[in-house]
């Protein structure tokens, strides 16, 4: 008998037939006598419609009302599948973040929980009650305000849910059914990994890859929770109930490094296409001057990733390249107008036409060699690094996009990672 | 400077557009220096969609998921028009039910108000604040859960938080600009009456006139809240803001019967369309026959309104004529069906082509001779009257709908209540 909080997504839950689906999910935990909590998003569509007339009204709108607003959807589909619980005889009720409730800080539309009373919930559990909750918000205690988590929060409130309950698996139900070596639309070898660290889940994740949220990953680190990576759109009956001993049997675990046994030195080879690259050329080489650049950059909120500087010949210049979100360019360009003379540059030029290619594996650390099988393969297919950056776990580079597939495909194939068949 | 409580159903905030329109009817108000709480409906369709929903799941469904899901409705309007207002310079906040809180008894969907805490809302009107309510909904203690009203119950949350806030009037915006002394649409004659009691208005309301809802008008009869009937689609601009000495301006006042200075002895001519006539020809005349008939009729929660008894000439046995709503019909003869035996009955008829035409008038306590005119005025016309039953300030009589538009305009110029001039 286990606990296990099982979450589902906006597609999951976008019409009555698929909440209904759901709830067949449910039943079959149910059924093997686990307890069970679930987190919902809003219906696939609910959010957009409120987040539209909202902004019909006015674009810079006041948060707390814009949060409880929004935070409606999730109300909806919570109740809707308690409902379609019913029906199937399983006692449930739904539960709203303030009624649980779920604390959270007071940073309207993008509030991190602070803590979650699990005892009421619990109390429901042990009576074998399933516990509905909604996702992506909570109450914020100053004002006694709905608050939301921003945009697919639903996996943070799953964890946080977890953590507080004590679950020993947290099920996030995707249209996927796993996490891959690499996006399988590409490779098609690419293989479903049995388990995942966290680490590697976290670069995954900020390199574009969609799957989990990255707060419900760094939640789950910390408190040393169970996350499972499973599809929604398999039978309901067709798959296992959750048994602790047997997790591996479906979906991909993304748990501590020392839980997988056969670790490989690389586990995934991940690309992120909203790359845009930005290059200041001939800036004077003198102490500050990066300060001058990328100062600005930071004050209007904007990432950067990549830096790469190139001293020229006579050493009094230098050129600057680095990358920022592809959606984020015109306002970096603004930005760099605005201190160019400052930093006395000489011409700025600009490309969203690159992408970014990382290859991930905490196997990394006690392996030697990895970035040289990289550039190696790489070059030999004659694909230009523009830019290099690495992490204790990652190797990432940038290259011109017209390469991502050649790339990526070469790379898998590199450090051994295709199924013996394609699947 | 007053303390106003303005009410905009479902339609007056159908959309964006209608939104931004009541946010100016409510500016106008703050502008005048009054303190104002706004009670909203759900935007028309929202309900039903919701509704909707939860029949598709379950035709038998939990109340307190039911109740969960349709709130929502008006969360949404809500956090809606305090962003309108605030577009427009306005200080406002959103309240749901639970927040204030609005205390509720446990029947979920169609909980009464016990109490509500009005504490916080008048600490933020007396700073200037707007305060925009959820209708229809408050939280029950039991289980703090989120329990509704019932359909059209926004009308009731108004009322009762004008009561709490001892508001000086309690302004309902709707799509007509008052209450008529009857329906324009058959009379256009019809007169706008500039006030009109408690006591007539619950007739007015119980006969089929969806003006206000009956228990919106019960809870200001009990606390002497001033309701006033008021046009939403009238420019904001084109109307005066509130002024407690001059409230007569603009729309129907629904007071006391002894703020009514000039009294009519019938102040209008209801009718109501959705009434089922049944008899029961030749049921045995003795005692305990009646009991027999209504009370099934009364456990199947069938509500029956008129009853005539006729004996036939040699008295052994009784024609009994009742009537219902028209939409319960169908169940009121089959509950007949089952006890038709037992009552020793030869037959039932049915028709639902009849029609109650009322007249209403708290003068006539005073005054006699106010039937004799209905039935004289009738039988000039030729218009049989197939039932009669009366109360303290209302004569109804039931007569065949063909002739529904002829009585009622008879009646109205009977009564000396037409117009100088048409409307």
């Amino acid at each position: 008998m286990a606990v296990v909080v099982m979450k589902f997504g906006g597609t999951s839950v976008a019409n009555i037939e698929r909440i209904k689906n759901v709830a067949r999910h449910v039943k079959r935990e149910v059924d093997a006598g686990n307890s069970v909590a679930v987190v919902v998003s809003a219906m696939a569509g609910t959010t957009n419609q409120l987040v539209e007339w909202v902004r019909e009204i006015s674009p810079l709108h006041d948060a707390r009302e814009y949060d409880a607003i929004v935070a409606s959807g999730e109300q909806i589909s919570a109740g809707l599948l308690a409902l379609a619980l019913h029906k199937l005889g399983i006692s449930a009720r739904s539960w709203q973040g303030w009624q649980i409730p779920i604390i959270t800080c007071d940073t309207h539309g993008a509030a991190r929980i602070n803590r979650i009373d699990p005892e009421k919930l619990k109390k429901r559990l042990s009576r074998g009650e399933v516990a509905v909750v909604t996702g992506f918000q909570g109450i914020e205690q100053s004002h006694q305000r709905i608050a939301t988590l921003g945009r697919g929060g639903s996996d943070t409130s799953a964890a946080a849910v977890a953590v507080a309950l004590g679950a020993d698996v947290c099920d996030i139900y995707t249209d996927v059914d796993g996490v891959y070596t690499t996006d399988p639309r590409i490779v098609p070898t690419a293989r479903r990994l049995a388990r995942i660290s966290y680490e590697e889940m976290l670069e995954m994740a900020s390199l574009g890859s969609k799957v989990l949220q990255t707060r419900s990953v760094e939640l789950a680190m910390v408190h040393g929770l169970r996350l499972r990576v499973l599809s929604s759109l398999t039978e309901p009956e067709n798959m296992p109930a959750v048994d602790v001993d047997r997790l591996d049997e479906y979906g991909t675990i993304v748990c501590s490094e020392d839980e997988i046994v056969e670790q490989q030195v690389v586990s995934g080879i991940a690309y992120a296409k909203n790359e845009a690259k930005v290059t200041i050329l001939k800036v004077e080489d003198k102490p500050g001057v990066s300060a001058r650049i990328f100062g600005p950059l930071a004050d209007a909120s904007i990432n950067v990733d990549m830096i790469v500087q190139n001293v020229t010949p006579d050493g009094k210049f230098t050129d600057m390249t680095f990358t920022v979100d592809s959606t984020e360019l015109p306002r970096a360009l603004e930005v760099l107008r605005r201190v160019s003379e400052d930093i006395g540059c000489h011409e700025i030029i600009s490309s969203d036409n690159v992408v970014k290619i990382s290859v991930i594996g905490v196997g990394m650390r006690s392996h030697a060699g990895v970035a040289a099988i990289m550039f190696d393969t790489l070059a030999k297919k004659g694909i230009n690094i523009i830019a290099i950056s690495t992490s204790e776990i990652k190797i990432s580079v940038l290259i011109d996009s017209d390469y991502a597939e050649l790339a990526v495909r070469s790379l898998h194939e590199a450090y051994g990672l295709d199924a013996e068949e394609a699947s």
